[in-house]
């Protein structure tokens, strides 16, 4: 059999074939072109999947099921979408609406769940009792599975590490609150803490890659000018590492998952970011004799939102 | 059959027969007297274990297993403890040391965790499927039940929610990390608080109750002033209630489950404090129109080491 696995996002969407083993085998994508109404989408989406069905040389008859991984939260039972905010959807029969071009079992979840599963499906989590994924991008996403099964909470609100508070009446977050995680431990932290760096010490290297605009400092330059050794980028990033390590410690002293797995834009630092979590945890650690859970790199990268969706069907 | 819970703490200890239904048939208390060697406080312990199965008319046939909550952490397979600070025990096979008294299984875990199971079983979240127990007393501890089953986590190292940090380089802990949970959500942090506010004003009811002794302010003194109407304890009263609110939240975002319990001394504060909690709550909810874990009082009090012990053998 064969998993369809789709990848809703803000600007595009991505439907993908996806075999046994978790490969995904063809895929195809459109622009999601948000504003429009959400029948519309479901028939590109419906579109996108015959597609990549047809390029794998299969029929709908080969097709297991579909997934879908949104950015937001959705109703298991009923398959509606609760809320999503970035195609301002609030209550949408995705799966109902997706079943009238399609008639197979629709399963969804969030994204970062979502890359969560594809990582223990067929990633570097794979054969896990218990993990958390953590994505560290614009925001900071988690996926959990517990006892080999996705975690969503008793009513769909768990897995939100990126606003559990770190630094009570802290930086303002989007989600209306202060001091939640993901203002430390996002790419977006990262560039904050770089242009609050660069604001007081101008001349470094962070300034000269971006051409002394500081509109233009990414994730990516920072870590490349800490790599290089500058001191004002070795700065920032310490300080980010430093929260990242606190998020850390508070996965392990609430579940002390088997693995924690780190995606996302600075996951792309490597080894440079596990040397440095790893080099401080131990000042955060309750139990420093125990053993720790093995902190690793996502494995599946941009591929996970397909692998995972499309294998929401092996869970049921 | 019958279960034997004991409450090992720093001070007493305390044995009970337990029946099939959670209650208490006769309990046997003696002195802890640390300091001594393990092989004395577990030979005192049988005593206890003894005592309590005379009184209650029984025999150790009828005893299914013995169970431990201990102020630390133990390894549930080799029935060691790893770490136990107030008693000063590292590695103490305790496991092996009871059963050369009373050959019956014995099983050993967390006192917050043995009380969380106690309120699942016999309590006020019995029936449910998750639920998070915190007591907040001199420390903040916590036991997780997931899926009707005790979480201890991959390596045993979880469930220590007093020990999230949820302010960056904040007050610091005896943990020796900073910024930790309990140093906001225990019954230590009122005291901290009052203190603070009342060297700033000192005209108020708090320093009444307590003769002008700023020493002799524990929580009741500061809930009760507060209840009252007082306005310094108003303000100290809803600034621990800020904290542990955000707390809760932060239990909601990782793991939203069924329930949330709250025990230990501060809980006594009854329905002023949940009222607070509640009041406050929807400014932290990441998805305040998701439905929300219950919020409850904890119904056992002190006999839930007993009884959360005594039924640790009711999950194997």
């Amino acid at each position: 059999m064969y998993y369809i696995g789709i990848d809703l996002g803000g600007t595009h969407m991505a439907a993908g074939v996806v075999n046994e083993e978790g490969a995904i085998l063809t895929k195809a994508e459109t622009p999601t072109l948000v504003g429009r109404p959400y029948q519309d989408i479901v028939r590109d989406m419906a579109a996108c999947i015959r597609t990549a069905i047809g390029q794998a040389g299969i029929s709908e008859a080969d097709v297991h099921s579909i997934g879908i991984g949104i950015p937001g939260i959705a109703d298991q039972k009923t398959g509606r979408v609760i809320f999503c905010p970035n195609l301002s959807w609030r209550d949408i029969p995705l799966r109902d609406e997706v079943q009238k071009h399609i008639d197979k079992p629709v399963f969804i979840d969030n994204d970062a769940t979502v890359a969560g599963w594809a990582e223990y499906q067929a990633g570097v989590s794979r054969g896990c009792n218990t993990c958390v994924f953590l994505t560290l991008g614009t925001g900071v996403g988690a996926g959990i599975v517990i006892n080999g099964r996705i975690w969503s909470g008793a009513h769909g609100a768990a897995t939100e590490l990126g606003h559990l508070t770190i630094e009570v009446d802290g930086e303002m977050c989007n989600c209306g609150k202060r001091g939640c995680t993901e203002r430390y431990c996002s790419a977006t932290a990262i560039i904050r803490m770089a242009k609050e760096a660069c604001a007081q010490q101008p001349d470094n290297s962070i300034m000269r890659k971006c051409g002394g605009d500081m509109n233009k400092i990414n994730a990516k330059i920072v870590i490349d000018a800490a790599k290089e050794g500058d001191d004002v980028a070795k700065q920032v990033f310490n300080r980010y590492s430093k929260y990242l390590t606190i998020a850390i410690n508070n996965i392990i002293s609430f579940l002390d998952p088997d693995m924690i797995v780190l995606g996302g834009g600075v996951s792309h630092a490597g080894a440079f970011l596990l040397d440095a979590i790893k080099a401080q945890l131990g000042d955060y650690l309750v139990f420093p004799t125990l053993e720790l859970p093995r902190i690793a790199l996502a494995q599946l990268g941009n591929n996970a939102g397909i692998i995972g969706a499309a294998l929401l069907g092996r869970q049921q």
